[in-house]
Order: C-alpha cells, then structure tokens, then sequence
C-alpha cells in the first residue's frame, strides 16, 4: 500500500503507560530489558522518561541520545504522576487486558535468542503471565512488567 | 545507562491495541497516517494486522515489508476480535486514558511539519483531543483514531 506524499517523514516514535514507581521501573526496563535511558523531563506534578534501545554501539554520546529521542522509532514513555509510588490508596494501573479497560494490549520485544532470554528472565525472577512451554504458541512468551503490563518476547526469526 | 550483554540485539518491535472494525482502522492507519501494513494474521477468532512505516522510500518489496516485522522497531500491531464491528453490544475499548481501566496512554507519531499536518488532520475531519492552539504546550497535538485511542503528533524537532 503506497503512502501518501503528504505523510512522508512521518515515524511511530513512541508509546507511553503510565507508572506507579519510576524507580521500580527505569530498574526493570533498563537492567531486564536492556533500554537506555534517553531523556527525562521533570514537570510539576508528573516526570516523563524516555527509553529506548542504544543500537549505535554505544557510540552516541549522551547528547544524541538525548536528540535521538524525537527522530527514531522504537521509544517507550514512561509517565511517573508523582505520589503514586508512596500513596497508600493509588489502586494501580489497567493493564488493558481485562474489563473494564480493555483495550491496550501489550509491547513486544523481538530477541536473537528466546530460549537463552526466557531462561534469563527466571534467573532473575520475572513474572511470567506465559512461558514458552505455556498455550499452544510456543515461539512466544509474556512477561509482566512491574506495573503488571504485558510484555511479548518474541524471536526476531519466526518460523511460522 | 550501559546495556547488559545478555540484551544485545534486542529491539521494541511493536505495540498492541485492539480495535473494533479493521476496515475503519486500517483506512485510518494508512490512508491517514500514512502507515504500511506489513502482514496480516488471520486466526480462527481474531486477526492480526501489523503495520509499520516504510523507511525503504518504497523499495522493500511486499516479502521484505513481511520479514522485516519481527527485525525492526516502530511496528503497530492492531488485533481485531471477529464479530466487534458488527456486534450493537460491543462497548467499545477502552483509550486508558480515565478510570477505570487507566494506565496504557498514547502513541506518538513525529511529523517533519507539524502545522502542515494539523491543517491536513483538520481538512480530513479527524477528531482532536488537543489541538495546537489548546492548552499550555503549543507544540504538539493529539488526535483520536476510530477507536478513541490517543495519538500524540509531535515535530521531528522540538525547541524546548
């Protein structure tokens, strides 16, 4: 399907959710998953961290991370309404899986090694909502992130 | 923040939304926002339509366009359960953006001409949720796609 001359240019840059704990967070998606941390803008009620896999090699200076962020695909958002992480009555956050509100499903990670990723992800005692052995699709698996998100993991070479 | 060795090669390849009538949205996606669809899905009770920007200034071919979905980043995933568009039940997703069922926010699309774009939304008669003009940060937009969904439209470059 042919693009229209008036949408050229244009990227799916990023997806934001929300978050309870930035902390718990940034730990999660940074030392699991392997996202850098691009930028982060403090506001006055809310702070916004953007993520998004280093694929220079770690050749990008923390500038060009920085102005990476709006000119590349692939960035997560992670929005942080402060309080929630102390806030003994904050109910969490909708996954999107489950009435009343459904609707987002869930990000996806595509890996070179599943098997070695999923074994990893025990190790470090990720919740899995379903592992590689779990349903009939066994290519795949999900995680939880810690607000409770799903998360694919899927082999960036799919035999299907 | 360095990577760990153990995510090497690792890539955000998409995010997933449900939607009530493909045909709806995928004119949206395409037509609209100038998305391609790479692949489709079909299962015995939903579909899988997986849709992506073609960077190739044209020249993947559909095979390319289809291997290329699990190999790269800024991939859309809509999943339409069979039978939503036609069903005078169906509630419709919910955008997660309100209670209940908030927490999965937005997605972004950055756009080399943002007043350009606008104007173009506008004329299409695609719904804002904020324009320009609205509020605090004139800088950036937010349209809604058939499902209500939030889509933020950002400037390839910011002045902030």
């Amino acid at each position: 399907m042919p693009r229209t001359a008036e949408t050229e240019g244009y990227k799916f840059n990023h997806t934001m959710i929300r978050v309870k704990d930035p902390k718990v967070s940034l730990k999660f998606y940074t030392e699991v998953l392997g996202f850098d941390l691009l930028s982060e803008m403090k506001m006055e009620t809310f702070t916004l961290y953007f993520l998004g896999y280093d694929h220079s090699g770690g050749k990008d200076t923390e500038e060009e991370k920085k102005d990476s962020r709006l000119n590349r695909e692939g960035v997560l958002e992670l929005t942080h309404n402060h309080g929630t992480e102390s806030d003994p009555n904050f109910q969490g956050y909708a996954s999107g899986n489950s009435d009343p509100g459904r609707g987002f499903g869930h990000i996806a990670i595509t890996v070179p090694d599943i098997q070695k990723a999923c074994a990893r992800f025990e190790e470090l005692g990720v919740p899995f909502k379903k592992r590689l052995t779990d349903g009939n699709m066994k290519h795949i698996a999900f995680i939880l992130d810690p607000d409770g998100y799903w998360i694919e993991i899927v082999p960036t070479r799919l035999s299907l």
